[in-house]
């Protein structure tokens, strides 16, 4: 492949880490960002403190705090901002795209209110001939590890295979290895539903449960996730994929994924305002939580544990009491889509 | 439920957690082993202390050396052997079994040679008219967290769904559920090759790779053992259940569990026999890769992790050599059942 031009949009962790792998790859990296101190800060010292304290990027990544500069001649964009700020960031896009690109997101989240996939309000803001079909790219990945190029295999999704093989192509290396997928609601769903399972398996661990009450809330969260998604249009083997149990065990199972440690907060008894706080950074899980919770309500479908979870994180019911609750549940049939 | 009598088989450390449940739910529990010593110490001490250090059993609880004895009158017999002695053991039940029992087992293994699963084994040798469906319970369990009444989810699968509710029925407790299944190929196929997948994840940590490789060795992993499971009868749903996912969460992502920690030592350079001595426990994952690579020969099934496992654990392979090659097979698409 050719080198790209690539406009990564957002200086997060991820869109960090996916910058270095890419300019790894031989490509043209410009991040955009629109804090102007954060963007001197990789410009002129090649660090992004904020994230990653102890990484030095390469010279040739450049941050540009003008988008239209960004946008400039470039061959792909990459989305990797926070949801709420997806569709403000791509009517802004939209304003400013002189040539058709290739359309990527790294974004694991559903929009609150409409509960939009991120896919989709890409495609509704920017026009069809600005753009080839989306392709998501989702799946196990800790920035941390990604940013000191240990192994990572993730899932890229389009419904255009050809896409897929694009963004494949474009970020595969040695420590970076994508698979394709044509399966973008399940890819899509499954990286913004897991989050939920996240902070319950969190919860459970700052309730003091142990291993085998965590793998069973994971894998009873993944059945009822599965069940969700289905009825969004998702392929039920999607989220046994990279995207789906492959995420959920690294977020599930990880002091490092901020969802988990939301959760682990709430089970030790904080409450939703003070774990923002103290956090600072965006906890995708809680907003999922409240989106899927209206989901699931509007289309009838049986989710116990992100009931619970919404009931913790808004509507004050005591963590504990509710979890306990949750887990005592009557044992039913396995594998019964429209139950738990 | 009337309490029952049941003959507990196998005194590890899996057994007699489940004779405290039984014991708990206020059924007569027997427990047969044949080491004298381990049987007097559960007698007169109610200890067995080779697992658990600080536990003490109730005093409801029998230990029995003499087969015949403990089997006198039982309503229920739950095997819980290695798979190594299960075809023995089976051989030994049949001669002294003197009325119809409900048959239960919580092994996870496949036999060497015939590959058979443990459920084929006991239909083979105890004959139909002594006997129900055969049940098995498997699920995400570390013996360590039942035994202290930590909470705990599996599953009970068998062809007769009456016999997975009479084994819902007896163990179901407050801290101990189990949902039912039919599924009996997928449940214990399941919960074999999943422990291949273990030692694999294992074997990731010891060479020192993050968490995003080892949930894309699981992820994987999963895969490719559901693959061989179809192949052998299993749905794959059953593989997304508490006995596949689940298992594989606690399994692949623990120290506690001893398939893990042999791929570990793996890792780390240490070769089969010693490992093996160290542990001084039976390591199913071992021995099931080596069915489940003849199995996969056999039916033309690729399985590249399994295979790369087997070949660092017979074949004197180098561990890192071999495992960094797998996971920079060239990146195909996900979801394809023929191929990695």
């Amino acid at each position: 492949m050719n080198p790209q031009k690539i406009a990564v949009l957002g200086p997060g962790s991820w869109g960090t880490a996916l910058s270095q792998v890419l300019n790894d790859n031989g490509h043209e990296v410009r991040i955009w960002g629109n804090n102007s101190e954060q963007m001197s800060e990789i410009n002129e010292h090649h660090t992004n403190k904020r994230y990653f304290k102890d990484v030095v990027l390469d010279e040739k990544i450049k941050a540009f705090e003008n988008l239209e500069e960004a946008l400039t001649d470039v061959d792909a964009v990459l989305f990797v901002v926070p949801t709420k700020v997806t569709r403000l960031v791509a009517q802004q896009v939209a304003q400013v795209l002189k040539n058709k690109v290739h359309l990527l997101h790294a974004s694991k989240g559903l929009e609150q209110g409409t509960h939009a996939r991120i896919s989709s309000i890409l495609e509704e803001e920017i026009p069809a001939s600005y753009r080839g079909e989306v392709v998501v790219v989702s799946g196990p990945s800790h920035a941390e590890e990604t940013i000191v190029r240990d192994i990572t295999l993730i899932s890229a999704a389009s419904k255009d295979h050809a896409e897929a093989k694009y963004a494949q192509n474009l970020f595969s290396n040695d420590y970076f290895r994508l698979y394709t997928n044509t399966d973008v609601v399940g890819v899509e769903t499954a990286g913004a539903l897991k989050n939920i399972i996240a902070v319950g398996a969190g919860a459970l661990h700052g309730l003091g449960f142990g291993d085998n009450a965590k793998a069973a809330i994971i894998t009873r969260g993944l059945t009822e996730i599965t069940r969700l998604g289905v009825a969004l249009g998702a392929e039920p083997l999607t989220y046994s994929g990279l995207s789906g149990v492959g995420d959920l065990i690294v977020t599930g199972t990880s002091i490092h994924s901020r969802n988990w440690r939301a959760g682990d907060a709430l089970g030790r008894g904080e409450k939703l305002e003070e774990i923002e706080r103290n956090m600072g950074m965006v906890i995708e899980g809680v907003s999922t939580t409240k989106a899927a919770y209206e989901l699931a309500q509007q289309l009838k479908i049986e989710m116990p544990i992100t009931e619970t979870i919404y009931r913790v994180l808004y509507e004050n019911v005591d963590a504990k009491t509710a979890i306990l609750e949750l887990m005592r549940r009557e044992a039913r049939e396995e594998n019964e889509f429209n139950q738990l």
